[in-house]
């Protein structure tokens, strides 16, 4: 794992290849996903059942759909223990998002007129989950609980079966949520059949949930027929520490997010020389000691790295260029930091806060913006299941007052019947 | 202007073809914008130069930025009643859109631990804003103002130069906002320079603003390299009417969008057979004293209709599925149907409430939804400029109660450096 130091006179150029890590090379892909989706958007179901047959490799016959049969049998067949913490991590993620809801609010003018904002769930809703060996049972979690929060009434969920089996823990959770709608099927042509509908999936408005580079170039290309969450990549963390921290329990947090992916970065920014050296040997004591070794090792090896920065300051400074995840401040009074922290999908504070309780259940979602583009985009949340209608009611007196300054403009722009509209009230 | 009865035995056929309206067919320029983006992204300000060039029909010499003095004289040369009419309307939706800042949250457990989200503005938008016939301050008001509300720190604009011109209103209304950094450039080429980045106009983070199926083209492939608002196609107005309204009234709210645009569509839906023929008479009566004539009986030929349901139950569930951008409610008690409008971009209610007064001075911003979209978009808002980060801060009590429920789901999710980040802080 390499070691930067922002005095080393080549560290700006290092860094900006850290800053500029985002590499979702959808080039490659394009063709491959826009061939699926139009496919599917031609021949919906047959072809769906033939994308099925060669990407997972079992047949379709009249069983694309889970019943919710099979989502009961499985949540009664996992441990009272899982159930437990299913229901816990259900009760907190429904609790947190709960805080989130917006509300429709209307203001008055004097003169009687009324604006407003109507806050609407969508009508229905897909959530895209990973099979196979990334199956997580949070993910369907963080994905149906905003969704249901935001009381939108169709929740549909599309995960890919490979030779037919769906993870069983996937299933229970399902039970757990009260998911009446799912299907089995996954990657690109999951996405394109919730975007455009086939005879067994219904068009959907709202497309949210992770998955590899054709679900997320998928995603892309659907977009503006229907809303998506964000487009995702590999999974990050980012951690502030200073050595009030412990050595073990940083390199270890930067492990969890090592564990996940070979294309996973874990970025820690100090100031403290020793500390550094201090996590490395813990980093690579601990690896062999994980079931994922392999696949940590990769990932800490290739891309992550620790930068010794000059203060704490600076570490901020940096920590904001990477616009990380999940960041983690593992300092003492580490909500001091928290208001110059400007670009992170979620920021974990304090000794006691690892990056994994907020992976299952902390409440705050974990569906996160990756590659920086948390400058930008937001963790997923209830508003991704609604949307908002302005409202204007305007009266006569708002009219004679409003009038003519309107007037002024539409006549400025050149668009006649504008200027009309509003006199015709005007006069009347 | 066709009439369609919902009586009629082919309603329903001809009615989803209005419901699926929206055909913003980009696979045709799709090639073309990638060229278009991946030049600007290689060889940055010479492509961009080439490009003007080419499209807009001047020479790029070390003049592609505007400077605040044009801005200024641009401001100077305009009448009074225009530079009233811009302050009333910069001040009015300036207003309205300080009511939709979210702030930063916290909650609090009882254990101690912390959980929240913080609200931070984007570092740097780009506004895209037409040139040529179609360039409309009100756009630049409307895009720029959710901006600075947001309390975005860096606004640059992007506006084509047709022959290196700039519309004299739109630099009068860049001094009025008190914009510093705009560039005369327009389509594909200044998405993608506001995108990726050129010597000249740094890289921004949010692109906001309409234009063309270019322009729309431009900003789906950028979006994920950077956040964009929507994907906006052309304009439209539906009118929920019954005979309490003034049919020419009527007739000339429905043409205030067919002038937009040969694209444009207008609908109205009554449940009124008389007051129906009533509006159509008075569209093509009011059609000849139009300055924009053509383009609006293009539209009102080609692209609207006039429906009529068999009651206001119908009217309200027609107008749904349409989603359409604009929606009036002109009726007596039009509040009455709001709980019921579940799809429209912004909503009008009662007589005195023409849409055009929106796109001016109400308040709320005239960017919306198009084409069925406001199923699931929303207006340009504040919180497009604006993104959040979840806030976690959990105590060792707080990992106590809650860290065996956490290690269960990371083992069974099969991460084992999870549960152990978990693991070192509930045994320290």
């Amino acid at each position: 794992m390499k070691i930067l130091n922002s005095n080393d006179k080549n560290f700006n150029e290092e860094f900006d290849k850290l800053v500029n890590r985002s590499n979702l090379d959808m080039q490659n892909v394009m063709s491959i996903v826009t061939n699926i989706i139009n496919d599917i958007k031609n021949r919906g179901d047959e072809a769906l059942s033939e994308q099925i047959a060669k990407f997972d490799r079992w047949e379709v016959k009249d069983n694309l759909a889970i019943s919710t049969d099979e989502m009961k049998k499985a949540y009664e067949n996992i441990s009272d223990e899982l159930k437990n913490a299913l229901q816990i991590a259900c009760d907190r993620i429904k609790k947190y998002h709960e805080k989130q809801l917006e509300k429709t609010w209307l203001s008055f003018e004097e003169n009687g007129s009324i604006l407003g904002q109507k806050v609407t769930p969508v009508d229905r809703a897909g959530l895209y989950i990973p099979g196979g060996k990334a199956a997580y049972p949070s993910s369907l979690l963080m994905n149906a609980l905003p969704a249901i929060v935001a009381g939108v009434k169709d929740i549909v969920v599309c995960t890919p079966a490979v030779e037919g089996k769906v993870n069983e823990l996937l299933l229970a959770a399902m039970h757990l949520l009260g998911i009446k709608e799912a299907y089995k099927v996954g990657g690109a042509s999951a996405v394109a059949a919730m975007a455009y509908g086939t005879k067994t999936i219904k068009k959907v408005d709202v497309i949210t949930g992770p998955g590899n580079i054709f679900v997320a170039t998928a995603k892309k290309l659907v977009f503006g027929d229907v809303n998506i969450d964000m487009i995702a990549g590999p999974s990050e963390i980012g951690v502030i520490a200073d050595d009030s921290a412990n050595p073990r329990n940083i390199a270890i947090d930067l492990l969890s997010q090592a564990e996940h992916d070979e294309l996973a970065s874990s970025f820690l920014v100090t100031f403290n020389d020793q500390f550094a050296n201090s996590v490395k040997d813990e980093i690579y004591a601990i690896l062999p000691t994980l079931s994922r070794e392999k696949i940590a090792r990769a990932s800490i090896d290739n891309k992550s790295a620790i930068i010794v920065a000059k203060d704490m300051n600076e570490c901020v400074e940096l920590m904001n260029a990477l616009a990380v995840e999940h960041l983690e401040i593992a300092t003492d009074n580490a909500f001091d930091y928290l208001p110059r922290i400007k670009h992170a999908g979620a920021i974990f504070l304090g000794h006691y806060t690892p990056e994994a309780i907020g992976d299952y259940l902390a409440g705050p979602n974990h569906t996160l913006p990756t590659g920086g583009s948390a400058r930008f985009f937001s963790p997923l949340g209830v508003s991704n299941f609604m949307k908002k209608s302005s409202i204007i009611s305007m009266n006569k007196q708002g009219i004679d007052e409003l009038g003519e300054a309107c007037m002024s403009l539409a006549k400025a722009e050149g668009l006649g019947a504008h200027g009309l509209s509003v006199k015709v009230r005007f006069d009347s």
